[in-house]
């Protein structure tokens, strides 16, 4: 890198694990003699544009472990999809700031700015280097086995459902949770992790990637419920029928839509008490509950996955090797190298950018109710210690009766 | 105790330490000569009446101390409240197995049921003693400084906050979280211990002690919002308006009662949209986004403070203790006898049967839209470790600008 500036900013949804990066990239950013400073963009490629940048250079290495600790972008985030108009403008202001080398921590829209904004340095023959770094709870990221953020968020899916199911179990009826995942199911699949005992739940489990038809579902409820007394779902907020309309549209009178004409799937309780209401119509049941897990399950305070950290630090690290050491641009990817062993690699951005993951076919059941093994296979090593590693209940003989013979 | 059986329930809702009380009174009884076995009541009172219970003396000591660390009732739990014809089934069922101890861990309705049962032996001339063996995440349990359950759900709260407040920060609007709590508000305001910095949400909590006013709710987040550009409310599922109607009936059209014609609060997005709905309409504000916690706040496995683990742990073993050793029936009650240090003193059901203990005036501010600062010093040491410990920010200064000057 010609000597100047960084620039670090974070993008998209937040995750756990995201200040990870952010402050993997700044730490390693500092053992570069031709860094002169180290910026952060507040509110991601808002405060680009805007020109609100922090010094991170004068953050002490203590508050910068700490705040790597923290759920949440440190940095602040933006929903803005850059078009080239807007990009031009953020091109602008890194010039005017002797910016040469930029770190965009986000999803595959983040990837897509990092893409047009080294393309406006080339054209302007500016000497710059753009790097992706990438997290999304989602995990939807093509080239990447998983995505940093992924395996925290799976692993307070995992723990919820672990108590929700033990809570069942107490008060048996039916539950239906509702997990973030507009078109990938992973972290809805993360579910499944909760399972130990052979009727532990979730029993039923609904991804996006597949059709999602009520019939079926209350089918499914009821030969589970009949079978084991109680039932417990896990279906994605992005569930779909045939023709792709969200099944919470088909409740809602007034849905709310961003600027990309998406259907507001989070921050409300719209599909778990459809569902609820369907199955208690339907099916006759009466204890029948809902939650919709919301923003708890990508900034809970206090589970993190253990590799999910470590990785996410360390795709900042690399992020910043590849600009400053090799001058490179492009996004960092993680690559499964072992069971479990991972790496990282160097791609171009156009392998992420505008591409959804979804689940591989292998991932969902036949009967599209539920993950397979090979999926549990997939995730299990991503979430570092296995809440579960002890899981219990009473084992103890049931005692012949002598009232009730 | 007389030579016989010592017999173990558990009632109502499930908490993440309920567990320990259970495990704590079952290795006490082991140490008894005097007792035969130690039974477990199969889904509380329910399953004394049908004759369902377990030989838990065919416990390992191994996994009861796993099953100790299990949220939810590992026994099974019930809804089911007996009046006098119920509790003599259970009467009957109690003589017939030559059981000689009853430990019943529940709320105040459990209180009450272990009095009519003792009532019933003691007309029968029975030797028997009645113990009950308090929880609830509610807090609201009269003569305890405080029930155990309820600081672990306080610290699942706290967390919860703690990372919807950074959430906020980084991509700011309006948050309204919704918190377990039909009567009594500790739970809501356990939310108020995710604040570390002065702009730290949540900025407004409303519990069902005071009357909720939803035209001034409505001013507090306007002015909240206008000061700090983002708003976070925790509010308790049980907020109700000045003739003592719940809040969320206003909006539905069918609300399910239970038994006992409590509109069912919990398992329902309801209060949340509700209030979101109306922040939108009224103040227009685009970005408002509600989470109702649910049975999470409960149940979640790996989320529990370790005071509270003890303190279960240790109530169960007292209420053993003073049974078997002192013949004595009652409940145990948690004083706070230091700072913080406490002690577990017997007293009799009818200090906490069908009492609701709510929060003090001095816990609520005068504005009633939150905690105080007594309220704080009173919860802090209850929680544990605390998970705010390490709480940090990015403390760096701004860049001077040189476009945007």
């Amino acid at each position: 890198m010609k000597s100047g500036k960084v620039l670090i900013a974070q993008g998209g949804g937040p995750t756990a694990v995201i200040n990870q990066s952010l402050v993997g990239a700044v730490l390693e950013a500092q053992r570069y003699a031709q860094v002169d400073r180290i910026y952060g963009a507040v509110h991601g490629v808002r405060g680009i544009v805007d020109e609100n940048f922090m010094d991170l250079s004068m953050e002490t290495a203590g508050n910068l472990e700490r705040v790597a600790a923290m759920p949440s972008s440190a940095l602040g985030s933006t929903r803005d999809k850059p078009d080239r108009a807007y990009c031009a403008e953020m091109f602008k202001v890194l010039k005017a700031h002797d910016i040469r080398s930029f770190f965009y921590c986000g999803g595959n829209d983040s990837s897509d700015t990092v893409r047009i904004v080294k393309e406006f340095a080339d054209e302007a023959n500016y000497e710059f280097t753009a790097m992706h770094i990438p997290k999304t709870i989602d995990n939807d990221l093509m080239a990447n086995d998983h995505t940093p953020g992924f395996p925290s968020a799976a692993k307070f899916v995992a723990c919820a459902f672990a108590g929700v199911n033990m809570d069942n179990r107490a008060l048996p009826g039916v539950y239906v949770g509702v997990v973030m995942g507009r078109h990938a199911g992973f972290l809805t699949g993360a579910a499944a992790m909760a399972r130990v005992f052979a009727d532990d739940g979730p029993h039923l489990i609904y991804v996006p990637e597949r059709t999602f038809d009520m019939n079926t579902f209350l089918a499914d409820v009821k030969s589970t419920y009949d079978k084991y007394g109680r039932c417990i779902v896990a279906v994605s907020e992005g569930v779909h029928d045939a023709e792709g309309t969200p099944i919470v549209t088909k409740l809602q009178e007034n849905v709310e839509r961003d600027a990309h004409g998406n259907v507001q799937l989070s921050g409300t309780g719209a599909l778990a008490d459809l569902l609820c209401d369907e199955i208690k119509a339907k099916l006759g049941i009466k204890r029948v509950r809902g939650d919709t897990f919301g923003y708890l399950q990508r900034s809970f305070l206090g589970i993190v996955s253990e590799v999910d950290a470590r990785e996410a630090r360390e795709v900042g690290q690399k992020a910043v090797q590849e600009a400053l050491r090799h001058n490179a641009s492009g996004t960092i990817t993680i690559k499964r190298v072992g069971n479990y062993a991972s790496a990282y690699e160097l791609a171009n951005v156009k392998e992420v950018a505008a591409l959804t993951k979804v689940m591989a076919d292998n991932f969902i059941t036949t009967a599209s109710n539920d993950v397979t093994a090979d999926f549990i296979h997939y995730l299990r090593p991503l979430l570092g210690s296995n809440p579960l590693e002890h899981a219990a209940r009473l084992m103890a003989p049931m005692v012949e009766k002598i009232l009730h013979k």
